[in-house]
């Protein structure tokens, strides 16, 4: 049987979740978030976020997150500026310009923007004399980690969330795989310095310990109505408490970032063993993906003992592969494949 | 503490779903539901409906099936026909007009289209000289047992689903609760004669047993595209093996229909319980949802006991409620709460 | 040849606004309604509205108007409260709900609405505990005249603007044929007193006079960012100085009142001269439309000599039929009409 | 006073365009361009375009043609390529996303796509194992002349319409300055070969002697349910017959071309005045659009002569400026603007 380096999400949650949805699993509570569970989560959540007035709302995926969010941010005459690598100007289907929302694509720096560079552009767009029959940028999405596994350091968060400031726009980062980002020994923040860098994040779950579920923090009165419009794109979980159930266990006992810290220590012994093997990764990434160009027959013969993704297509003679490690990936697959090179 | 006939959601999953999720958790799968367990799932669906050919895809919650079928379904100058109690005009916060299409409402009876009506707004549609300037019929929306708990019966579909034909529009059905429907003894159809009787239906699990997840089953060709369209609706679930896993085991011995049934019993008991107290039901409904109409002194002693949905506003001596019964309903709570009345 | 009653918009423009527009036809202006023409109207229009800091935009046609507007002033989760017979409702193939935005109905009363059921309407949804999963009404769309050439009165005006003040969303009036109504001796106020009367409106100019355009008048503030809205609906004229010549030609000298009174003023003649010969209108329009039930063969004898709209579908032995005047209808045409019955 | 250079929408209908239109003013016709006018000019363009068959419908403005075409080509899943310098991309305020679509960018060769990287990108779209998750190309946008005033050749434009064809996906042309490209010099195809070397286009009226109005002009069977979409998106006038006229009027003894043609003499002669002076153009522009960069100081006192457009931003030493001509653009005008480089 081969061994899994494909993605994040190829199991189901933390053990320690399951057997919370397993001891809960026959009670009855109110829906659509209304129940004592969601509300305790909230609370754990704000409290390691380090501050009690954050406002926390929990759904369902990542894409409908997104969406959800940046068409609660925006006015019709706005888009969203993003990394021209972003996911959600990438591999989201569309779903924000289905939303009526045009994506804004800014150069990425090996996932990364540049803050000056959206400076830039923000200054531009108001100098140019036509700038009221073009689309006005309405927010700022980035993601932490990026679709590259790097991060942005603190000071660049500061000197980004200036820029948005400045332009009074909110800065909203994807935090899909938040963990493996805040548990990075090249992380220079913590989760409770997290809402004074941005208006907006989100805490993956799915990836990191949840079977599903993704909670929204945002600054208090930022999101309007936000209920009914998570309702309106089919993003409000009936059985609520769910989420509440798999975030307060998630947020207890510092569990979220214990088990993201395990992935990132895994993907760092995978990257050690490449590099004392040869090879150099193409991105250096702190994070729990990691990137490598391989000869084809390396990969070849990898690919017999393992899965992993083909980043872009086969080349003639050397490929870009990444390795992704999970909250639960072990350290003896990690070998094999090691050995395997 | 209290016994609750609010909804039936108000459970997590059924023991066995739970015990499957449990058994599978981490087991590692590729994404999107590219699993064998959906697969599996997908084939076991397929045989209960009676046709191996029959298209079929996983989503997670009830308003996102429905507005990402019906954005399927519809042209850009189409409306979906639906009763004005339905439940995508009324409780799903606009997401059916936020894709871009119109709700054309026709009267309610008892929850019911009568197919006699939907043929003659066709009818009548097409005769009007200005209907180039009208939102088309583009399709017909049922819901099935409808939110009054009421049934069509064979010979309803058959006529409505023949006005459809010679339209040349779909049918569609939501079966948020399809089981209680047909595991009730006023069902005159099976699961496997559904696919005859209209052109793409959704089998409820959140309601019926699962943790989440709805299930569409359509004719084969009807629905193009779907996949993106899916992700695009932020409704693909990143683990999708867990939809698989519990579809797959509800549809193993007949579990789903099994415990529908139950419900469906303890809402006959329910309601023959307060009939035989001397209530008439204000709606006839031979499902697990039950209507009656109380002196409000007997609404209120039994809300110290129970809880219950006030179906509209409190009258100023009667008040209309629902009570609800899910397969996880103990009949001993039926009982104390009829021994309340 | 025919004599024709079908519509307001069969003809051109009014000679006075030809001739304008063939002054300045080889004139040099800047683009998008930035040159001087359209300041000049926009000034004119502001004093005939007895406010100079009233807000004034001009856009091409009705439905892309009432689609701008609307859209401008919703947010996400909220739909626009409107007549069953509504312009809106009806006749825009969809327009409102391509936008994103749910049409919410309520009776129409010979084309209006009840402000009591207005008032009844926002008091029960907020009532409603579900509320949140619902559409909120986030403002009240209602047309002067009416899509039935009946017309508000003052008091009912001033009472609906009060519910919609109570609930803190704007009052919206279509004014496709408003010189129609201000010129008709049931009116009983003026232009200047209109803005008080409501939040925004707008002027029609294609049924009134012009070749063609329409004059949004919006309280100070109300609209924000409208200006990219109205290029985004592809409402924005590139020669936008066409609509300010021809809106400043009917602001001069009451031009636009005057034009609409002839139009009334043979609409009066046409009611009585059918009343006259024994037959009741249908609707008692005191505008410009007139509404009567007719027996087929008086019917069919008319249509020898003249078009006009059948109003609905032809009955067994009797049908409504509609007849329109406009600015440039010829008394003799109505007499011929009239002696034809 | 100046003299303008800005755009070629300063002016408003060529005269015997304006004559017809005051021709007929007070005729009354029946609504929505199903008047002898429309139909006249209708068949007078299909025989321009050499196929009786071709489908052709009139609206009223550019971006509202854009987004209306668009919208009828494209499903849910599908974006349209374009070039990144495209005016749907840029320049109309999001019109095409608030439709739902995404525009896929392609670099810009002086405004032009180039065939091979569209063949590239369709390719590597579906080489790609994730593109289920991405936006689909769905269509191809140029323009013809581009914003640049380049123009394809016929070579180029056979090219990409088999790479579309190839692809099983329409290739639409925008040609807002249609004639200005086709009566260019450079053009080494006609109007009656344009509809073998695309799958739909638009013959642009507003800016080449209409006084507003675009002609789409399709393949037939291509737009499906078109009457009802271009209502919906608020581009059916009311009174269509005046785009009858107009584009009647300019396809009657090669008006259209003759009028466009003289604009491209004048942009000649403009041209080859800066180039004597000791100018080199930016971009070698072949119609009547003309990009020159200007030392600071020239162009300033250009600026007290004339008005004409900074392209970009102002230099630190040079400015980019673009000049442009219209079908009523003087020689004598030109002239003086030469003189006073």
């Amino acid at each position: 049987m081969k061994i899994h380096f494909d993605t994040d999400y190829m199991e189901g949650a933390h053990p320690t979740v399951m057997q919370r949805l397993l001891d809960t699993n026959l009670e009855q509570t109110p829906g659509y978030g209304t129940d004592n569970y969601c509300t305790e989560a909230k609370a754990k959540i704000r409290k390691a976020c380090g501050n009690d007035n954050l406002d926390v709302h929990f759904l369902v995926g990542g894409t409908q997150t997104n969406s959800t969010v940046i068409d609660a941010l925006l006015s019709h005459h706005e888009g969203v500026l993003a990394a021209e690598t972003a996911h959600i100007n990438v591999h989201e289907s569309g779903a924000i310009e289905s939303c009526g929302h045009k994506v804004l694509t800014l150069p990425s720096h090996a996932g990364k923007l540049a803050p000056k560079e959206v400076e830039a552009y923000i200054k531009d767009f108001y100098a140019d004399e036509t700038y009221e029959h073009m689309v006005a940028p309405g927010m700022v999405y980035i993601s932490y980690p990026t679709e590259y596994g790097t991060l942005y350091s603190k000071e660049e968060l500061q000197t980004l969330h200036a820029v948005c400031k400045e332009a009074d726009i909110p800065l909203y980062i994807d935090g899909a795989r938040l963990g493996y980002g805040l548990s990075s020994d090249a992380a220079d923040f913590t989760l409770e310095e997290l809402p004074t860098l941005c208006d907006i994040f989100y805490i993956g779950g799915t990836k990191v310990g949840a079977m599903f579920g993704e909670c929204v923090v945002a600054q208090p009165g930022l999101l309007k109505h936000f209920f009914p419009l998570i309702k309106q794109h089919g993003a409000l979980m009936a059985k609520g408490r769910l989420l509440g159930v798999q975030f307060g266990t998630l947020f207890t006992d510092g569990l979220y970032l214990k088990i993201a810290r395990h992935a990132v220590e895994m993907a760092m012994i995978l990257k050690q063993g490449f590099i004392a093997k040869g090879f150099t990764p193409f991105i250096d990434s702190p994070t729990n993906q990691q990137f490598f160009t391989l000869p084809n027959d390396v990969m070849d013969r990898l690919a017999e003992k393992a899965t992993f993704e083909v980043w872009g297509s086969r080349g003639a003679t050397h490929t870009n592969v990444r390795f992704v490690t999970s909250w639960a990936a072990k350290q003896e697959d990690v070998e094999v494949l090691i050995a395997a090179i």
